[in-house]
Formats: C-alpha cells, structure tokens, sequence
C-alpha cells in the first residue's frame, strides 16, 4: 500500500509551488513535508519533485499526483454512499477537464459553473486545441475533456457533443481593403489571417475547402477567443469565429461573412475517464445538456 | 556571416512545424529545405529541429529562429530608409509580444489591433502572467512585453503603463451563502476562489492585505478572463476581476464587492528590445497612448 500522507505531502508540494507552503496549507512543519516528499521518492527510485521556484513535478511525480485526485474521487463517493463515515463536511473533490477555447468562451462556461456551483468539487480548467485535449486524457492529467475526435482515448468513454458552426468573417473595410476583386487563393495569401495560436488549424481547413489546395496565409497569432472578435472588429485580419460568439456583430453589419453560407462545422465530443463516480456523471449530464441547447446536432 | 537561406528555411520548418509543408511555403522542394537545415546544423554543431509531428525547435534553434526575427525587422528599417532598394511590396514583419491576459481581454487588444490594422506586421501575442512575461523578454522570445516589474530585462527599455484596478467580487448569491457573517479568515478558507492559473497570486494577494496573514483558499483555476467573469455571474466562486471587465455587472448588481473600497492595484510597465526600430516604437506609442486612457496613473 502507497504512504497517502506522503501522497497528499506531495500534492500540496506541486499544487502551493514549494515546501513552505505545502507544510502551510496542511498545517505541519516544512520539515516534515520535506521527509515525507523524500521517503516516497526512496520508494519509488526517483526524484518527484525538481526542487525550484516553483517546485515542479517530475513526469513520475505528476503521475502520482493523478493517482492522488482519482483516489480522492473515490473517497467522495464512498462517503456519499456512507454517511456515517462523513465527519468530512466542506471537503471538495479536485477535478480536472481540458477544452478548447472556443468551447469555454461560448457554453462551457456556464454549464461548469452552473455544475461547480452545486457540487463539492474544485474545478481545475486547462485549455488546448481541440485535437489536442484528447491527449491530456491520455497521459491521465484530467478526468474530462472536450475533444474533437469521436474515438475514446484508452480507458475512456465518448459521447457526441454537438458540431459547433465556424463562421469566416471580418470588418468591412478590411473586406473592401483586401477582398475587393473576390475572396480567392490570390487575395487569401495577401490578406493577414487570424489563428489562435500554431495548433489552430481552422483557417487552413477552410481555405483548403474553398480553393482546392493549399495557400499560404499571412498569419496574425492570438491566444483569445474574445480578443480574436475584437481584432476582427478592428480590421486587423479575417478569421474563422465561433458563430455564437459573433452574431450580434454579423446582425449590425460590424463583421461580414467572406463568402455567405460557407461555414464550417466542428464536431465536438465529450470523453470522461472510466471511473465509477457520480461526480462525473453529474457533470456529464450538464455537459450534454448545454451543449445540446449550444450546438448543431451531429 | 550565417547562411540566411537556410536560417530562412530553419524558421519556415519551426513556423509550420514540417519539411513539406515549409518546402510548400517557400515554393521549393522537401529535400532543399532538408538539405539547407542540415547544413546549418552541421556548422553550428548541433540539432536545431526535432523531427516529429509537428517538427520543433532545439533551444538552439529557437534562439537562431529569434534572431531571425530581429534581422527581419532591422531589414524592414533599412528599407523604409531606402525605398529604391525595396521591391518587398506586401512583406510583413513578425512581431512576437507577451502580455498578460487581464490586459488583453481590456486595453491591449483594440490598441494591438489598431498598430497592426496600420503597420506592415503579423503580430505573434503570447498570454503569461505579468510576472512572467519578463523571462520571455530575457530569453529573447519576445521584442516586446507587458510586465508587472518596472526593473527592465537585459538589453530592454521599461516604460510605465499604469495601474490596473482589481475588484473582489461575487454573486450575490455566493456573498449570502458565504458571507454572510462577514469576510474573513473563517469565511475565505470555505468559500471556493478563482485563480486563472497556478501562477495567479492575485486572490492570496488580496487576502493577505486583508487578514494579515496567509489563508489557504479553496479554488478552482480558470483560465480565461471572459470565463472567469461567467464562473462569477453563476456564482461558483469569488475572484479578483479587472475593473474594467466587471463594471456592467457591478452597475446591475449581478457582481458586488466582497469589502467595498478594498480594490488592489497592479502596476503595469511595457518593455521592449533595444533594437533601433520604428516599428516597435509605433507599436510603443500606441501602447502607451491606450494605457493612459485604461490604466490609472502610477
């Protein structure tokens, strides 16, 4: 059996950033915080921790800090299902999920909130493409994520989400400026683009659809969903937008579409980790529901 | 003197993160590209791509694909100074910058957009805390950052911003369900927080000032600004707002203050490269001239 004091040692270590803080949050002396992280990592036969500012967990580490949350879980249910054994009131459950974040700006923010507003969990949100976010499932960093492949990471269950629809879209002026004679593969390798960042492959995928081949796109990169809008407001480049995000600006006429009704829609999914709890079903079940109201249904 | 065709193929492998589809950009073949990287890794004595899917960068060749980047601009200069020698029509020069997502969810996106709507640029923003933003000035990944120091990075220039004015703030759902003996250690240690990410210290901060001593905060992390503004509306948990993002919500009453006046106050400074640039001292002007109007005075 695994030392959990010298688990949970651990995670506050990794979590706080340093000893002095982890032996803080727990209450006990940094020294102790220090033998216990050191006990383990004789036991396991390697570093955990690479002692810094901030303290970082190795891969090993990291790892065993997963196992820590998921064995956690566990507990939650157990003392759901065993009141008697709860003198535990107010403890909450971390659980992490990964998204993409077109998602988070648009209905996962509130279908989580609205979750983490009644569950006694602490949610801890990482970002990534959405052909990414699968791989965080995979090396078991979060216990959720919104992905955009249908096929379940191993050990992992998938349900359909929704499509969410694309709109390519820019100020007039920058339209009238750039896209004059007609939107095509000449006018596109001239005219800046905006990508969220150099995982984001949307703008390719709709250019490649409409002209049959690649073109090279100028590229202004911005990590913001909402600063993606107003660069697109200010005339700084043509992008594809989350429809939902951009609508009232289409309705005033602040953006236009490219090419009007040539959309492109992102089929999303919802993939959980096989564990048994209840905690995860709950937020499953919220998930669907909002992104059955959100988005197009696949 | 370095062989800048193949510092020009190293930088399009980096940027599209494959052999092929460089050769594509640069409109030759697979194996020229091959070849000239090789060479370059040959003459400097080390790996400068990792082959994989995508291709990435060594240190070393991130640090050549930087230098890259400030030749590119330096070339700009020289030929706005000598337009006969620029038949360059329509080149763009990339910019890579660092800010912090606060700024970029308020100020900095719109002045950002202006700049580069005018300037013959593509705009490379990456998102890092204020307090982090400086190393990516340091290690030379970005010309030019938002910063919470005011002490200028090696071989950069400081200016002042401004300061940006954070607010407590909850539901009032989540006041009465938590607060409703007051705000303090007691109260802070059950009520969930939201920090944006691991680095965010803005929450312990604020407490600190207002305890007098360190309170571990129950928290979800969240790392969006947008999103942190919809997890406070639906009330699932208190957090550190901008302002600037929040003042709609505090005027209609679906945010209040958790202790009215107790606002926190972030210097902000902008740093650049000491690169003789008019560009960057477009961007700068431009920088200063929306923080002036967003920011308070230091």
């Amino acid at each position: 059996m695994l030392d959990y004091a010298a688990l949970h040692a651990l995670a506050a270590v990794v979590r706080e950033g340093s000893f002095e803080r982890a032996a803080r949050a727990l209450h006990v002396t940094p020294s102790a915080i220090s033998q216990r992280v050191r006990l383990l990592e004789e036991r396991v036969g390697c570093a955990l921790v690479v002692r810094g500012q901030p303290c970082l967990p190795t891969d090993t580490g990291r790892r065993m800090c997963q196992h820590m949350d998921r064995v956690r879980l566990l507990e939650r249910e157990l003392h759901d299902a065993l009141p008697a054994l709860a003198p535990e009131v107010g403890t909450r459950v971390v659980l992490p999920v990964a998204v993409n974040a077109d998602s988070l700006a648009t209905w996962f923010a509130p279908a989580l909130a609205a979750f983490a507003e009644q569950a006694p969990v602490l949610m801890e949100v990482s970002v990534d493409d959405q052909d990414h976010t699968g791989e965080w499932l995979r090396t078991g960093a979060v216990l959720a994520a919104v992905t955009g492949t249908a096929r379940p990471a191993a050990g992992c269950n998938s349900q359909p989400l929704g499509a969410m629809r694309y709109v390519a879209a820019a100020s007039p002026a920058f339209v009238a400026r750039f896209f004059g004679e007609g939107v095509g593969a000449g006018s596109l390798a001239q005219a800046p683009s905006l990508v969220f960042n150099t995982k984001d492959e949307l703008q390719a995928r709709w250019v490649r659809r409409l002209c049959h081949r690649h073109v090279e796109l100028p590229r202004h990169s911005l990590p913001s969903s909402q600063a993606f809008v107003t660069a697109g407001l200010a005339g700084m480049g043509w992008g594809l937008h989350p429809e939902a995000l951009i609508a009232p600006h289409l309705a005033d006429g602040s953006l236009v579409e490219l090419v009007p009704g040539q959309t492109l829609d992102v089929p999303l999914h919802w993939q959980t980790a096989r564990a048994a709890s209840g905690l995860l079903d709950g937020l499953t079940r919220q998930m669907l529901a909002a992104a059955q109201r959100a988005l197009l249904p696949l």
